[in-house]
């Protein structure tokens, strides 16, 4: 049988992915109350903000003014993305985010040259630059992710062995550093992972280094991020990237409409559900997916939103009974 | 590791479970161009409509004119449903469709009093004089279904020893009447399933009964449609009920908008990706999905019809290789 973990670490980035994606404009306000409602719900992490410039990303132009307009909670980390040193700058010069480093390497070079312009050999040195910056700025450096882990739309099915070479790389960059990367998360970036490419990468590199705590940033695009989610938690992965109500979408889908991060609510009522403690409370994460909804004004693509949670069946039943 | 079956069947229940829910009216030949379509794609079954009174189902009325209008394909059957006498005569009366009988056990006693006022015992005699009537009429009866097989919105979870108990019964009723049941469909009616009860369920079951063929009938309601699929394909389980486009929905979800069956193109999708055969174009399929979504006018849950499939890229990767 499966080896489930006994509880998941779940990291939220709707409001970064979602606000980033839509046409909007969304009044900061709203932003706000969104990332409030989020704070109440037991995530232990949620990514406020992205600090990108703003002819890039419009929908990112008030990043500073939601980073500094949030309510703290309590044992909630803020975090924000950001892809250069004036980014990390931003978001350092907020104060109340959590700022950590990432080595951020990539699997498939024709997307790295497309996207960064890069080789995966200029990457890895781009790294090297990176947690430099991260040292100088005091940023700690505990975590390594790969972009395109399973499939690129230009170089199409990724072999595991090119995966455990970068991840090797990876520990070799942070080990050059005096830095220890902790966690590795591999991200599903253009939908081509399936439970089985799951289990046989996760497999691989949990045998390769098994010391690494492994998470996953899954896509719904192709309707795989609940089953590839299950599969990674059969293989013992314990932390999972998710988009409230699913916001955020997908700029590599075929079509207009296409779902993008894995829904929050979803992977919450399955890990609960099998008896993994996720440390959220489903109803209020409903509750705010519905915001979210309200938020940008249209359907988003999660389900339990709309199919409800088991509790009040579950209460009527034993009342019943 | 999983067993995976080498080739699955998915029948196709689009047309019923759509046509049926949707508010419509959509014209005749609409529903017809669907399943001509639909007809092309591979699928070896496809649910035609419900033969039903047009009182209850308004969106049926045109029934038998739906099932007289659409082009049969070789290597297709076209099934139709029906409840009661009335409906199974006037599916014969067709003279097109391939009529076949199935004893039907509902799992929560409170579930069937609400929907067909009987109790466990009452349907149990019920489904002798069905049997009877399938002889009456020489239809086959060779299937057995079982509804709310995994939790009830009245009654919660429901006990796999009730379960295995049912499924007894209705092996009894099948030889009572001289008739063999081959193969077995447990509904996820209400969508209570996870990954981790459906490899219960499917687990014991096998255990208990290991020479019936076992189908799922899942619904997306809380987004486990294809993690439980995918659970059931671990399991062996190599028959699903499935929905184009994500046609349908769920009167029980506690908010409208929530989606009903398993998709049809996602689900073979998976399976394609993961080497079990479907037998079906998902290209084709994907058109006939997008064909459901302009047929009802609105935009429906499937994900892979706005995703793509990864043939291009595919295609694309190898002649830059």
């Amino acid at each position: 049988m499966a080896e489930f973990p006994r509880e998941v670490t779940i990291n939220e980035e709707g409001p970064r992915e979602g606000f980033q994606f839509e046409k909007g404009p969304i009044p900061t306000a709203r932003k706000i109350e969104l990332i409030d409602a989020l704070s109440k719900t037991g995530l232990k992490q949620i990514q406020v903000c992205s600090f990108v410039p703003p002819k890039n990303v419009p929908g990112m132009a008030d990043a500073d003014e939601v980073a500094r307009g949030f309510t703290k909670h309590p044992g909630v980390r803020y975090i924000g993305l950001w892809l250069n040193e004036k980014g990390l700058q931003r978001a350092l010069a907020i104060g109340r985010l959590d700022v950590r480093g990432t080595i951020s390497l990539t699997a498939s070079e024709t997307f790295l040259k497309r996207n960064q312009n890069r080789t995966l050999q200029e990457n890895v040195a781009a790294q090297h630059s990176i947690v430099e910056m991260f040292k100088q700025h005091n940023v700690p450096v505990e975590r390594a992710s790969m972009m395109a882990a399973f499939g690129c739309n230009f170089e199409g099915d990724i072999p595991v062995a090119r995966v455990l070479d970068l991840v090797q790389q990876a520990l070799d960059i942070a080990e050059a550093h005096g830095v220890t990367i902790k966690a590795f998360n591999f991200a599903d970036t253009m939908a081509w992972a399936t439970p089985d490419s799951i289990r046989r990468l996760v497999g691989t590199v949990r045998e390769k280094f098994p010391r690494l705590r492994l998470g996953l940033h899954l896509h719904d695009t192709r309707g795989m991020g609940i089953a590839n989610a299950y599969a990674g938690l059969e293989m013992g992965v314990d932390i999972f990237d998710a988009s409230v109500a699913g916001l955020g979408g997908c700029p590599f889908a075929a079509h207009k409409g296409a779902a993008g991060n894995v829904c929050t609510e979803d992977l919450v009522f399955m890990c609960e559900e099998m008896g993994i403690k996720t440390g959220i409370d489903l109803d209020l994460l409903i509750e705010a997916a519905r915001l979210a909804e309200d938020v940008v004004g249209h359907p988003l693509p999660g389900a339990v939103k709309s199919g409800g949670s088991l509790r009040k069946y579950r209460e009527r039943a034993a009342a019943a009974a």
